[in-house]
This record gives structure tokens, sequence and C-alpha cells, in this order.
């Protein structure tokens, strides 16, 4: 793990310390300035982890949660304090579904043990959820390297538009829209990766920018707003996302602004992918109208590096942190089964 | 004119003062925290205000250059002088044609004067552009309030979108975009503005949100990617923009960011209106294509607040200005003679 930002290549947002009954986690809201780890040794630490966004991400939001739960556990195996643990790690972010997802594997895994053994066996669910999302984003790594390899053999570099931070800030490793990038770049392609900044949070500017860096992919950072105008120039070859829920149609919510970059994709013949793990995927809801989309505080809008108010005292904020982009405006979405037709999942993975 | 912020509610960006020899403007970098006037009374101050954006929008930044060739003649009226403040304050800012209009109306109403009269003419002149300024947005006002009305007929609060700032801030009054806002809201009709704060400058953020405060409309801000998410949320009634040049086949360049909403309001059936004076008529143009698009400087992005960078150190970064959105994309155009299709201009504008 690196202890300065600079020089940083081989870089673990979560590391278990199951030897200190606790994981390692990066306050993701220091970078790009700081790589600060912080131990979380209780669910109530992981709960402020995952609301505070020190960790974010939808796969990683859910291995946060999973080591959250298993560190509940050791505490007090009791069903009250199972059902507890979940629900409070369950209410920290609204519309990433992979934390339900992830607390509902560790209950399953724990719940009918005797409470002895429930601890061990939570962390050892933690686990494998960490190690299977590892897996997960190289094998879409791997879906996602063809698309790249079918433009690079018409155009070099290959120029990749992306919007927040699907990295691999966002996950265990590799990320899922990064995930292709990586792998692009390790096998000589040359690619040139567009930035959007991504406000409120900046998760682009401050996270995306960091972790090319690390890996030295090059790129330019832009404003949100200039990335269509970039698709009508021409010079955008394909447009590579994350999510933090998907509609059983294939409708994919993810952060504010996807919606527009694929709006302009399609008007522009530029193909957009979105890059998930089967995890993001959220059976039971049809369509993307039943994602929660989670309203975050007006501070977030305001103030911008702790400096005075961007607006006049007392301005109104509204600050939906997703958006749905309709499963229509897509053309693919990538998963660690293969690349499909966003409405064609169940093609992928059937019942 | 305010001394504060507060309270402002007749505020003029611009005020001539011949009786000293020069002009007054307000430095809006400092909105919305101070309204500080600075006296402008050299083309070279002049020059300075466009450049830095102490003034800015296409209608106040073409009477800003009209007087400051006025200063230039009063100092030095002659041929090569004439031609030297033309050329200066022409290389301000490439993208809006309201610039060149206005230095090439006073030019004209001057070059054929001997030198002794050319000082007081071009002064007269430029107190015509900003004028017509007032009436010309007042009349754009007028004929934008007619779809408003239309809106308000089916329901009420009409939830208009705007984007930058098209405001009486970027005007000698009214302003463009907002002209039709005011005077709804003054004939009684319930209205609500949704603000994109338009990184990077922020102009929406600090200047409409500012001056619709002023004047008591409703509003609120949101980040650029949140309005297509807003529309397809059925939240936005319609959209109203100005523009920096429009072409004479109805493609309008306007501030970045402008080509997403038009995408987002097609996808959702939302009326998008530019409004302009003809003056933003570039009919020299065919089409969009042949606008020039002002590349600003990378530390308007990296830089939030004089805060450290928002990326890390060296991180590239791409500022394009404007983008220009096409007219299929448009619903109409609003001019001082009235509303037409995007590619209708010259039904109003006869040659």
């Amino acid at each position: 793990m690196p202890t300065s930002v600079a020089g940083a290549i081989d870089f673990h947002p979560l590391r278990p310390r199951p030897e200190a009954d606790a994981i390692e986690i990066v306050d993701q809201t220091r970078l790009p300035h700081e790589w600060l780890t912080v131990r979380i040794a209780t669910a109530d630490e992981a709960a402020h982890a995952i609301r505070t966004m020190q960790v974010r991400g939808a796969p990683l939001i859910g291995a946060t949660a999973a080591y959250g739960l298993a560190l509940a556990l050791r505490a007090d195996a009791s069903d009250a304090n199972l059902g507890a643990a979940r629900a409070q790690l369950l209410a920290t972010r609204p519309t990433a579904v992979n934390l339900r997802w992830a607390l509902d594997r560790c209950v399953r895994a724990v719940e009918s043990l005797p409470p002895s053994a429930r601890a061990a066996a939570a962390w050892r669910e933690a686990d494998a959820i960490a190690a299977e999302d590892v897996t997960t984003n190289r094998a879409i790594g791997e879906h996602g390297l063809r698309l790249i390899e079918h433009l690079a053999a018409h155009t070099q570099p290959v120029q990749i538009l992306t919007h927040c931070n699907a990295g691999a800030l966002a996950t265990l490793a590799f990320g899922t829209a990064t995930a292709p990038i990586y792998l692009a770049h390790e096998a000589g392609i040359t690619v040139h990766v567009w930035v959007s900044e991504t406000r409120p949070r900046l998760q682009g500017a401050k996270l995306t920018t960091w972790e090319l860096r690390a890996r030295g992919v090059p790129h330019t950072l832009i404003v949100d707003a200039a990335g269509a105008a970039l698709m009508r120039q021409g010079r955008v070859d394909i447009v590579l996302v994350g999510a933090d829920r998907v509609a059983a149609n294939g409708d994919v919510c993810n952060k504010i602004g996807t919606y527009e970059k694929a709006l302009a994709a399609k008007d522009n013949g530029v193909p957009f992918y979105a890059a998930v793990p089967s995890t993001t995927i959220d059976w039971t809801i049809a369509d993307g109208a039943g994602i929660p989309i989670e309203e975050r505080a007006a501070d977030e809008v305001l103030l911008l590096g702790g400096d005075a108010s961007i607006a006049p005292p007392g301005t109104a904020v509204a600050n939906p942190a997703f958006d749905v982009t309709p499963a229509r405006l897509l053309t693919g979405i990538i998963t660690e089964r293969g690349v499909c037709a966003p409405g064609k999942l169940r093609t992928l993975f059937p019942e």
C-alpha cells in the first residue's frame, strides 16, 4: 500500500486486518491530496465511513458493509444485534443495491449458525465477497477489453469518456468501468480518458484522475457539461460508466449526469456501456422508476473547498446524487459473464 | 444603483458617466459577495474588463466594447488609433458576435467623420447600442412572456430551467433569457427557476441566483448534471437560455452544457428556447461549425474558491467555454421581433 500519493501503483481502498479485529480503509475524502488509512473496528465505524463517503462506489460500499456486519457480530452475535447491525448499515446509503445484497448474503450465511460461530462465518463471507469482487472486475475488464481492441483496430488513441469514479477506488481492485481501460493500457493499446469532474463531490477530478495517474494512463479533466460537446466533435470513441443499481430491464442508475452523457452518446453514434458486476443488478425492480434516488446535502453544492458559499446566503439547492439512464440509450452492459444488450440481462443471468 | 448586495432591485451592470469621461461597470467576478463598481476610462481598461470577465454576457460585452472604442477616440481620434482600439477590443473574447457587431457599428458611425467629431459620435453610438439593448430585451421579454402564459394556463408554478447567466447582469437591463421570467413574475404568474450552476465559472450559482433573488423570483440551484434528470422527472416545463452567437441556420452557440440540456429537453418533450437579440445572430456563418469556441484556462476548472487544486498536480485540463446546440434540438428562438422556428430566422429578419 502506498504511504504517499505520488508513485502509488498498487493501492487497495480496503484491506481486511483480521489479526487486529478490524479492516483498514482509505479515507477517500482526503484524496487526491493525502492517502490516509483509517482503522474500522466496529459496525458504527463502518456505517460512519460509508455515510460520510470515506468509502464510496457500489462494490466497495457492499464489501465494507459486509465486514461491518462481521465486526458487529464479533462484539455481539445475538439475533438482535445481527438485525440491528444490518439495519444500521443498510440505512447508510439508499441507492447502491450492492449494500443490501452484501448484507443479506452475510445474514443468510450466519443466521442459522449458533452465535459462537457467527462472527467467523460472517468474516469469511465478507472475505468471499471481497475476493469475488476482484475476480468479477477482472472478468468485466476482459470483456470490455474486447470492445476497446475493436476500436483500437480503427483508431488510436482510443478516446474513452468516463463519469464519476467507477474505478479501482470504488471496488476492491481494478474498478468496473476502469477495468477494461487498465487491461487495454497494459496490453499496449494507446488510450486516452476524458474524466468528467462530477459535481458536486468531484469524484472524477479527485479520484479518477488520481488512479489513472497512478497507473500511467493518459487522461484529461473536463467539466461535466463538456462531455457532450466532445462527443459532437468526434473526440470520444466510447463511453464507459459504472452503476449503483441496474433494474431488471436494463435501466441504469448511476451518478447524476450519466443520463445526459448517454443522450449525447446516442445523438452522436458513440457507443455507451455501463460496466457492472451482477451484484449491482436489482432483479426485484422492473425498471428505473423504482430505484430510490438519494438526495444529499445542499452544502455539497454550495461549499467548494471550504470557501464561502458559491451562491447568495440562503439559496435553495436540490442535490440528487444519481439519475436513471433508460436502457434504450445504452449500447450494452458489460458484466462478469460478458456483454449484452441492456434489455437482455437475463440471457447472461438466467433465473 | 445598490451599494450593498442585499436589497438590490434596480441594478445596472454598466452606467455611462460621460461627465467623467468614463463608464462604470460592476466587477461581476466579485458577485454574489460584493457589488463593486469599477471606473473604466480607457480602451485598455475596457479590454481588461472584458478579458477578465468583470463584464460578461454577449450584449454587455458588446456595449462595453462600444464605450471602450469611444473612450479610445477621446484620447486619440486618428484612423490609426481607431483601428488599433477596434483590434484590441475585438481580441478580448472570440465567441460572442455582439462584440464584433458593436465595434463595427461604432467604426461605421465615425470613420467618415473628421477626427474632432469622432469621439462624441462614437459615444452617441454606444449610447444608442445600450439603449437599444434595453428595448430589445424588453421586447424579447414580451414575446417570451406569451410562452410562459400559455404554460401557466395549464400548470403553476411554471418550472423554468436556465443555464449560465443570460440575465440582467449579462445585458444593460432585463436580460435575454430572464426577460420573459421577470415579466411573468411581475404579471403575477407563479414561476420557479431551476438554476444550473454552470461550471467552471459558476455564473448560474453566482450571478443568476443573485439577480433572481434581488427580484424576488423563486429559484433552486442545481449542479449542471442534474438538469436532465429533472426534465425526465417532469419537473421542468420550459428551458430558456441565451446565446453568444447564433448561426444563420439557427444553430446556437452558448455556454458549455447548453447542448446537453437541449438533448434532454428533446428526449422529454420539454420546449427549449434560446432568447437572443438579433445582434447575436451571425448571418455570415451558415451553421454552428463555423463558430470559434473559446478555450479558457485550466485553472478555471482546477482551482475552486482559491483552494488547492481539485485534481492531482499537473492534471491536463480541457476547458471549452461554449458548445453548439444544433437547430434541430430547439423548439424556437425568441427575438425582439417575435418567436420563430430556429431554421426560420430570415422570416423575422429579411435581408
